[in-house]
This record gives C-alpha cells, sequence and structure tokens, in this order.
C-alpha cells in the first residue's frame, strides 16, 4: 500500500486568486509510483478552498464573479464587527467551496478531463503565503 | 486491501440534467466485496458535478433554479467571449458543485440516508456522452 | 492498513445550525492510532452538509445569510408543492454544501488551520438527531 503526502508552499494575493495546481499535482503521482488509488488536495486555512476548473483567464474570473455576489466584499459581516479582519467575505466564500478534492488516479493518471484542472482559490484580503497537501493512497 | 475502479457511461442532455447514480454505485460496491472504507464518485470534465440530493423531479428542479440564479445562462460570461462556447455558465456552476464526492461504506453498505441519492449533475450546454468513474478502496 | 469507522449522535435545531465536531473528530483520529493517512466525515441525509469554518458566531450567521440568499425559506418551491415537508430549502442549501468532507493526517494530527473547526451544518426545518461518521484510513 502507498500513502505518500507532500507540501507545495505558494505566494497568493487573496481577493478570489486562482491558481493550477495541476502540474505539480502530476509530478507528485508520478513519482509517488502510484498506479490505482486517489490523490487528495487539501489547503489548510479557514478562506481558501480547492476545486477544478478549466484554466483560463475569462472564465476564472466568471467564478469570481459568481462567487462575489454569493458573498461580496461591500457588505456588513458580523465576522467584521467581531473581529475586525475585514475578511468575513472571504470565510464565506471558503467555507461554501471547502477545502479539500479527491482525484481518482487509474494506470498512473489522474482522471481528469482535457480542459480541467485543479486550482487553488485564495480568497483572503491579503497576500497569503500558502501551504498545499497532496495526499495519495493506493497501490 | 481492496482498490478497484470501474467506469459508468451515460448520456446527458445537459443544462442541469441530473442522473441519479445510486443503483450503479451499490451495484459496483456490492461487486467489490468491499466491507469497510470509501466509494470515490468522480466525474471527468469541467462542466459537471456530483453531489447527494432525494431524487425527486420537484427538488432536482429547485436546485437548477438556484444555480441558474448563481449562475444564470443569459448574462455575458468573459469566457464566451474568449472561446464562444456559449458554456461560461456550465463551467461555473461546475466549479461550484465539484466533480468528486466520497462516502463511506460500513457492514458492505454505503451510509446514505433513505431519501439520499449519489447525483450527476451535467451543467454543459449540449448532449454528451459522459464518463463517470467509481472507486472503492478499504477492505 | 488501518481503517476504522465511528459515529457521533448529535441533536439539532435545523435552519442551519453549526455545530463544531472537530474536538471529536482529533479524538477518534487519536484513538485509531492513525499516523498518514485521511479522516472522512459524513452525514447521512439529504438536509445537511459537512465543510469547515471559523467556528466563530459571527462567521456562522455569515454563512448562514449567504446560504439563505442562494435558497431563502421564504419562496415556493417545487419539492413542497409535490411533498409538503417545507424543507425545499433544506434540501438545495444540502446539495449544494454536500454531505462529506475528507481532511488528510500527517503525524498523527489533522492538517487544520487554527481558526479552522470541521462543522456539521443541519439546514432541516425541525430538530432532529443526526448521526455523524468518521472514517480514518491510512496507517
Amino acid at each position: 500500500m502507498i500513502i505518500e503526502t507532500a507540501e507545495l508552499f505558494l505566494d497568493t494575493k487573496g481577493f478570489c486568486d486562482i491558481h493550477d495546481l495541476t502540474p505539480e499535482a502530476r509530478r507528485f503521482v508520478r513519482e509517488s509510483g502510484l498506479l490505482e488509488g486517489q490523490l487528495l488536495v487539501h489547503v489548510p486555512g479557514s478562506t481558501a478552498g480547492v476545486t477544478t476548473i478549466e484554466y483560463e483567464p475569462g472564465v476564472l474570473s466568471d467564478l469570481c464573479r459568481a462567487l462575489a455576489q454569493i458573498a461580496p466584499e461591500d457588505i456588513p459581516y458580523e465576522h467584521d464587527q467581531a473581529w475586525g479582519d475585514g475578511n468575513g467575505f472571504s470565510h464565506v466564500r471558503a467555507a461554501l467551496m471547502k477545502p479539500s478534492l479527491t482525484v481518482p488516479v487509474v494506470g498512473g493518471e489522474l482522471l481528469l478531463g482535457t480542459w480541467q484542472q485543479i486550482v487553488l482559490l485564495d480568497f483572503d484580503n491579503r497576500p497569503r503565503h500558502r501551504r498545499v497537501i497532496f495526499q495519495v493512497m493506493g497501490r
């Protein structure tokens, strides 16, 4: 049985800053020797999330606009009244998107569509140094 | 340790077309012999998603209406301006719903509620021939 | 290989009632002896969900308000017309949030941020006695 964990560090700008994690994810799966099983991608923290999307600037902007309608930056948040962080919108977006994603691996390959990339979404209201966790499990 | 992967192919109509995957998921779990562990359900592609819901026409329609408010068909998308696919709304809905779901298995049974089914949501703007991945891991 | 499953029962009030599951999740991981692998948290049922958020009353209220805009209580739902349950909004919110979440474990510890808690969200329109599933897999 193979279980391996790796960390990826990256600098983000916040405010719905989206990063393509697919090349690093593919490299990690290949180097792990995993043939059949799963890759878990996870971001510790309460103001970021992980999903898949076509990594194309237009649609990234479209996704950020939809999330900005669900949790706008310019409305009052109880979180901000209590803590003064000013990032209530970041927490709400992150809770909706959730911090982890599992993708199956078969024949040593991530089962992603051609136009489907694994992405980190940073919703915070300031630059962050983010730690992303990759973990494979299987054989 | 048991790891097994299967593919399910199905034809979809797009525009929030929702299919119940539970019978096939149950059959796959049973045939795999898995007693304790997890079923991963995953759809490759950037215009579809997987979740659970009560598979009842009224509430499926209610879910689609909510997603249509978040990402309406009839507003401009930067994705469409760049690529002319006309399915910017599909990508946004799919990124929000995410392509995979993990359900625990105990005693050989998926731990789902009585009114809880595993569903594929196809958000594309045209019919598709979809591949869904089932993968069990455990013992 | 370690696979262990546990149940947690808790009473909820519905209407976006959010419970912190982190202490019980941590205890279960520790008692399982898992050093490297994953914790799956799952709620059977179609009117509840699982995610992470900072467990602070202000931001919990902010999240519930955002979900109430996506699926308000006071609009008609086809589900309610068909079934008369009056909880169409609960089903829509639960399908959007999804019932499960996977968090990696390394060195025996859940990889969560300092301000990141694992929570159950109960969206039903009445008090419920909920069963939450914890499952560890790894070594």
